[in-house]
């Protein structure tokens, strides 16, 4: 399978996701379902589908996946996890220094941090122009966000408290930091990737149900215990929810492995860009000139990254060199 | 004289323009001069320092200035001053059907048909990568200007008449083609620049005289002939206003004949945003997010155009073919 065939699929699962989420509002805008129950089940449907990958892939693989089955290699997959944990919890709290709409804003930070972290811990290097692409691409995402002065936001940018804005910064490097370190734990070796899977997501799974866990404890157990309402009032549609951000993970773990942190960058930006575009059309919010232009600068972005640089310079393709037999 | 230079002056003197203008209105906020006399005094100074040089070029120069006094060359430089009045006068007709925010938002456009008239007229090849430049100069410079929803801007980018757009977009095409055609003519020949300005200005000189006088009889002389208050309320500041518009002018003549278009392009598009910086030092006028993202935006946009592509991609340079002896 091409890797951009995956980022397409990836970006369109992604784009419908907030669609998705909208749609299994009941009538009074609220959700019948309880929302945090969500990631969880996600994490439990990607551990079920990449069990029944492992095997399928033992039963008609003509070689056996290679599993490593070492301690010391398996409680890596705890990382990512323990990262989302503190990257959750600094949300929280960040959002006690700036507005919703700011803390959204800054959340495009990430597309950079990625960049940094990508070229420290992988050390991939990237060329000035795929970083100003990679720049261009966080500053498209930023303009279609805009909501620009008249209303709060010109002040609210500003005038957000400044350990928000540090908070923020903190953030999108935890949140670039978990996908770097989850990409270099899927290539450090060639274990059949179902197997890594399934090590992410068990850890997923309990450090989702230990969010859970807190969550009564938080409210009092008012409701019981989680388990006791975990499938209360999902619909087809809320289902579809948990089907479709699963599938975007599952997605996301291919592209890790098989592409790289980058590109999962550029779907899951493009998938935001396509998610404001169809809203116009499903839920009667007005076009704005940001979102056109923001989009305009994502495509140039992309284009500018990927195209190879023969085809945007006009310059005669440099071949790979082929080894061949010394002369005689 | 390098080109970045004079783009850098020129840069300079046209972000002043707005600012020595606002800064020679009277307590009132109006002026006390005829602002309609400022382009016509302007040509005239610039007429008069074409002539000062030119004669100083034929006194110093070792060999005699080249001047061609055909009246078949001599009359192309009535085109620029014809294409300018076809420009103002549809500008007028423009602004009866675009808002003044959407009209400025248009005056983005001009960017992109000189880059294509460029192409055209000029046939001067740009690379791929030279193309998502100029559209980006084009971004980066709306995405400045852009109000955002709350406030008209939003309603008015939509709502405009479509005749409207169409003539923001023959306006464009007029202004960048007369700035084509005036680099055409320059070039055409290796004549003294002077005694080109001189051609040039003098045509300039009779048409701004022709603007005032329909201005006269449009306001049925109420306040007399022009020549009768040519000079009236002009302050040092006011006086300051023509001399950096007839600076301004000299230098994007020079940069016609030995730089080109595109580079007077950026030069002006850079001075637009650095008048809105200066303009929130001096003016108090609030700093917005669009203004940092467009500066941003016109930056790398600068970069990718102006980089020799073998900096940007960490390529060897490619070494001009040197001619050598034949081997015997």
């Amino acid at each position: 399978m091409q890797w951009y065939f995956v980022a397409a699929l990836l970006t369109i699962l992604t784009s419908s996701q907030g669609i998705l989420t909208k749609l299994s509002q009941n009538k009074d805008s609220t959700y019948d379902y309880d929302t945090a129950t969500v990631p969880f089940l996600g994490e439990i449907f990607k551990l079920l589908v990449s069990c029944f990958f492992l095997w399928r892939e033992k039963e008609t693989s003509p070689t056996p996946p290679k599993l490593t089955k070492e301690w010391r290699s398996m409680q890596l997959f705890l990382v990512p996890s323990v990262i989302y944990l503190f990257h959750n919890n600094i949300t929280f709290l960040t959002l006690k220094y700036l507005s919703p709409s700011t803390y959204q804003i800054m959340g495009n930070l990430k597309i950079i941090t990625t960049g940094i972290l990508f070229r420290i811990f992988l050390e991939r290097k990237l060329t000035k122009l795929q970083w100003m692409a990679i720049l261009l691409l966080a500053i498209g995402t930023t303009t279609s966000q805009v909501k620009g002065c008249g209303d709060s936001m010109c002040e609210s940018l500003l005038s957000g408290h400044i350990t928000g804005y540090i908070l923020a910064i903190v953030s999108a490097f935890l949140s670039a930091f978990a996908g770097i370190y989850t990409e270099y734990l899927l290539k450090k070796n060639n274990d059949s990737l179902y197997w890594q899977n399934i090590q992410l997501y068990t850890c997923g799974v309990f450090f989702n149900m230990g969010w859970l866990i807190v969550g009564d404890f938080q409210s009092g157990f008012e409701k019981g215990f989680w388990w006791q309402r975990i499938f209360n009032g999902y619909t087809l549609t809320a289902w579809l929810v948990v089907a479709n951000l699963a599938s975007s993970g599952l997605l996301v773990s291919w592209l890790m492995k098989y592409a790289d942190n980058i590109v999962k960058v550029y779907a899951t930006s493009m998938a935001m860009l396509l998610t404001a575009v169809l809203s116009q059309f499903l839920f009667d919010v007005k076009a704005t000139i940001q979102l056109v232009l923001g989009i305009i600068i994502c495509m140039i972005s992309l284009h500018l990254y990927f195209t190879p640089v023969h085809m945007l310079v006009d310059l005669p393709a440099i071949e790979t060199p082929v080894r061949r037999e010394e002369d005689p």
